[in-house]
């Protein structure tokens, strides 16, 4: 087969997850998580995370690769974390390759179930396809990960925005708490 | 849909590529490569790279890892190489994300073209569907990078074996020299 692309190369900082050059970037505030959270947010509607992208054609030949910088801090007692989605093919898997920072990332599926694996510089996260995936940052620095998918992924928002995930992370006075969602639903 | 693997983490030495826990090894000699280098090696049949795996099913919803630590060393004056490969799956992308060391990401198409880029710590380089790829190793230290790929993609070695790349990359009083290889078979 003739390519369809030329290869590329980014530069990655692999500390704090910026890229070079920066072609897309997402950035989530506080008043983008309205209802996800125990409590609503108050005060400064920071920027509590970024996605840094590399894209490529949304088919499923393809990888697409970012990384994400989501910051320390507390909304009540509960951990910044990103909005969290399944993919729009639900089958669809993603690695995380996790490079600074201390966090968790909590899984659920369509069905209930839920999984919580730790992320640190060096932890490689699989998450299969058919698991709803979002990043909490229990430290007190970024939380700074490389994620690659398959290009046809997808994003679906949505699902989670009304369900919520079956369990939060709590701080508590020993570590971060994983606890059942009040507000999950079923 | 109901999910078909559970979420795992595997722990990844950022420095040296060491999988814990370590399921899959390759492991490639000198006497692996025969025809590949302008000279035959000579000497010890040493291990001269090793790819580490975690596998998982073979389809395209998912996203093969490995990580790859190529020693340094030269066999005349071409320096020490992966054997390459098209995916047999000719438009499945690959992605590689540079952890340790200094080399050279050369890649070829089935039509004859060529491109050469970095591999360095940092560097992202984007492997797109129709281009065979081989790392090698410039430095004076292990390469070690990480790869992701498309679940479903696969090697076809034989292609290179055949033919070769189009360029060859030796060892320079001035550093690498990215050169025409003399036995390609376009």
């Amino acid at each position: 087969m003739k390519p369809s692309l030329d290869p590329f190369t980014v530069l990655m900082d692999l500390q704090t997850g910026a890229l070079d050059p920066t072609v897309e970037t997402v950035e989530r505030r506080l008043s983008d998580m309205k209802g996800m959270y125990q409590v609503e947010p108050d005060g400064d509607d920071q920027v509590i995370y970024r996605v840094l992208l590399i894209p490529v054609p949304e088919r499923n030949s393809e990888i697409q690769c970012s990384t994400t910088i989501l910051e320390p801090g507390v909304v009540g007692d509960e951990y910044y974390m990103t909005k969290g989605h399944f993919h729009q093919v639900r089958d669809r898997s993603e690695v995380y390759i996790g490079l600074a920072g201390e966090g968790l990332l909590v899984m659920a599926t369509e069905q209930g179930d839920h999984a919580v694996e730790p992320i640190q510089p060096g932890t490689v996260n699989y998450v299969p396809g058919g698991w709803a995936h979002r990043s909490v940052n229990t430290g007190t620095e970024p939380l700074v990960f490389f994620a690659a998918y398959v290009g046809d992924a997808g994003h679906d928002y949505g699902t989670i925005e009304t369900r919520g995930f079956p369990v939060v992370v709590l701080r508590g006075a020993s570590g971060p708490r994983v606890v059942p969602n009040p507000r999950y639903r079923r």
